[in-house]
């Protein structure tokens, strides 16, 4: 049933015409929020992933409400012109490269939090406001929004890549938080897919369909997400252990028990050593665990004591506690720059990141065999981990002028994630599949389940316009 | 932008045709497991929802194997002959009902748990296994499956109608809690639409499109669930209040504040009064709200505390507490018998029973004016609320014989959805479309979102043999 596993180091350009009257239309209708100057194709026509040298789009509209998406998608599906949705820029896996050409839809100016419903603990906002801007505009109703990719991602990059972060073993992923969006259909159409309703049978998931399409169904417009109320209390603690193996066994424990922790991150040594580097701290550069326990204040303090103890069973330190807002701050921070401190751990290189994510019964086996092929291949690499989901990146650390690095990573890559596979579990916990996961989402999901999701796709956009050549 | 509601008290009736060629087929690859006989096909061929006179399935085919679905799906396909799955007809929109002719796989001997795995909180299950089974084959191993509607019904009809009940205000519903499925398609084809990985993001999400697709995009042979561990305490309690709207009033503060409470439940006098009767309970007869606490014995004290604080601000009573599981027990299987102790209470009746689910601030106002118009119509009613989700039933009992009874339903119940439409909310919290909501569900949806539900429809079942005519 398993079929082979195919990574290729560059994607298939292969760029579809942009007529003349196509670009005059477009610069007609948006004026100086169209741009084809080289300098603004190209930031639009690169990101985080391990590619180079794809051609940028031939021009970048700068939308700023829902009409201005659907003429611009409307524009593109009447000469057929590829189009994709732009954010911030932080895929790492290649799915905003204009491989067949077409143009690049910023979103980032429509960045308004439309409607805050404390009551209901639902907030309304466009695809252009990052996860920090939404946490600042909610903080003082006493609410918050938990899930958190290590870049300040735009929310309708993290909802079109099912995105998670470190709260996702206590609060789940884009999936579980999504309740509504407005799309714009590739027919230029202005859908929406819910209402703010906490639960629904009406009908086709077409939410849950749309979250994780990564720009191949529609485009966001509009985003309403589920809010939580600011935990009572909030402890982190740092939890320092002589091997990867007890801290992966610590977690194990811990998920099994099921103690409502809500964060539990795994750095290996090479990332404190990097994170204490880039951010100025003296964390002791061994194996670690990084978590938070959120609740009311004696809910706390019973899941750090349990805590405690399955770590020191397992070898691990003296737990360290940041209880003011600002260690905690200062902690996270860190964690959250683990991947930026690494890149610059390796002057010039790029990361060729894997994602998977596994049972967390069989977390031990598929982290601690990458971590052994990793040491032997000698590549510098490193290890962040959403363990407490089964959920692991390494990052292998290249000079992208030595395409033996590249090639060794893509290596390890091909063998951590067909290992993953063969212990139940997928290629990409968060990060979506884009180009980079092509060969390994049909390894992993089978030729007749991706026949399925071509059989949608070809449905709901039959030009193929949206985001072509992705996932598929 | 909203569409007029229709509600049909009858379904259309367009019987295809059913050749000969194709019953001896299905004969001589199922032999005793496919039935002709009428008893038989008119068991297949009724639902607890409203409508009467819908004829019967052609046959029955009982099937006990992945490939005995896959053999009969690829018959009817290339007859091009409707098929509609059946677990323990418990649907109460009509989805079961032949209403394009046809034949009914029935599941129900698909009844094995096929694998649990206790250290990964995962259980995969065949479809026609229910859910207290479920619970019965996992209980010695500290697990729990939460989703609990009424109904002791099969976890393939759950998963297909996106299900939840009691438990959903803290554990989710259906669509939380599959985490894969295996699925035979329109052509007959077996897949996988997801691994035991807790997350990911690997292509579209096709199990959250198949959960609540009513047997209209494939029939579901495997289901993967997420388990719970059983709480180290629990604790229930009732409370009854001065009025219905003291209860509301109570829940929307508890779910403000929120408290993870595990189960919310209100019934009015007269489901009090009938759960008496049906259950020889003695109950006060007044609105009471019926909860339960999950968690550590000192969390589920706190959750009690802070929850009877605000109980008797709204001039709640002295709780009463459950705390043997023989009582809670008994206390929640009088609340999940609420429906049927409802229909003994008037003879012969059968229920048009509502959906809605709204924004938990909107509840009072979507459920008090709901009360008020049913009070004022003057017929039979019973109240019952998973008021915690902003999910309440208002089952209207009426007398089949008695066509303005109907009529009188109907006219509350549109009544009803037109307002929680109005208040941000959704026509079916839990119960599915079937053919009962098809009218409210456009008027929901709007037509460009009801389109795209069709592509994919035509896409995945271009001759429309799975469970045609339903949903939309």
């Amino acid at each position: 049933m398993r079929h082979p596993v195919h990574t290729h180091l560059q994607p298939e350009v292969n760029l579809r015409p942009v007529p003349d009257a196509f670009l005059q239309a477009l610069e007609a209708r948006f004026g100086s929020h169209c741009s084809t100057a080289l300098v603004v194709r190209e930031q639009h026509g690169r990101d985080e992933s391990p590619y180079t040298n794809v051609p940028p789009p031939a021009a970048v509209v700068f939308a700023a409400t829902t009409p201005d998406v659907a003429d611009a998608v409307r524009l593109c599906a009447e000469h057929r012109v590829p189009l994709i949705p732009y954010g911030v820029g932080s895929s790492l896996e290649g799915h905003l490269l204009a491989i067949q050409g077409g143009i690049s839809i910023d979103v980032s100016r429509m960045n308004r939090v439309l409607s805050i419903n404390a009551e209901d603990l639902t907030v309304t906002v466009q695809p252009g406001v990052t996860r920090k801007q939404l946490n600042e505009a909610v903080r003082d109703r006493g609410l918050f929004f938990p899930i958190d990719p290590g870049a300040d991602a735009s929310i309708g990059g993290m909802a079109a890549t099912r995105a998670s972060g470190t709260n996702a073993v206590r609060y789940g992923t884009m999936r579980e938080n999504v309740l509504a969006l407005e799309v714009v259909t590739a027919q230029g159409r202005v859908i929406r897919t819910g209402t703010r309703a906490k639960k629904s049978s009406a009908g086709y998931d077409l939410t849950r369909l749309m979250v994780g399409s990564e720009g191949t169904l529609g485009v966001f417009t509009e985003i309403t997400l589920k809010l939580y109320p600011l935990p009572e209390a909030v402890s982190a603690a740092i939890c320092s252990f002589p091997s990867i193996e007890a801290a992966v066994r610590t977690t194990i424990a811990v998920i099994q028990m099921g103690i409502p922790i809500a964060r539990c991150e795994l750095l290996d040594a090479a990332s404190v050593r990097a994170v204490n580097v880039h951010s100025k701290l003296t964390l002791r550069e061994e194996p670690m665990l990084l978590m938070e326990f959120h609740g009311s204040p004696t809910s706390v303090q019973e899941q750090a004591e349990w805590v405690q103890e399955i770590a020191q069973e397992h070898g691990g330190q003296a737990f360290e506690w940041a209880t003011t807002p600002e260690e905690r701050s200062r902690l996270w921070t860190a964690r959250h720059n683990a991947y930026f401190a690494a890149i610059q751990s390796k002057p010039g290189c790029k990361a060729v990141t894997t994602d998977t994510c596994v049972p967390i019964s069989r977390l031990a086996d598929g982290l601690l065999d990458a971590v052994a092929e990793a040491d032997a291949a000698g590549l510098p690499y490193f290890l962040v981990g959403h363990v407490g989901d089964g959920n692991f990146h390494i990052g292998y650390l290249i000079d992208p002028n030595q395409p033996e690095e590249r090639e060794t990573a893509e290596r390890l890559n091909h063998q951590l994630v067909s290992r993953a596979l063969a212990l139940g579990g997928t290629c990409t916990g968060e990060h979506g599949v884009g180009l980079h996961k092509m060969g390994f989402l049909l390894a992993e999901a089978g030729a007749d389940t991706i026949d399925m999701m071509r059989a949608i796709k070809q449905a709901l956009d039959p030009d193929h316009i949206l985001n072509p050549g992705k996932i598929f």
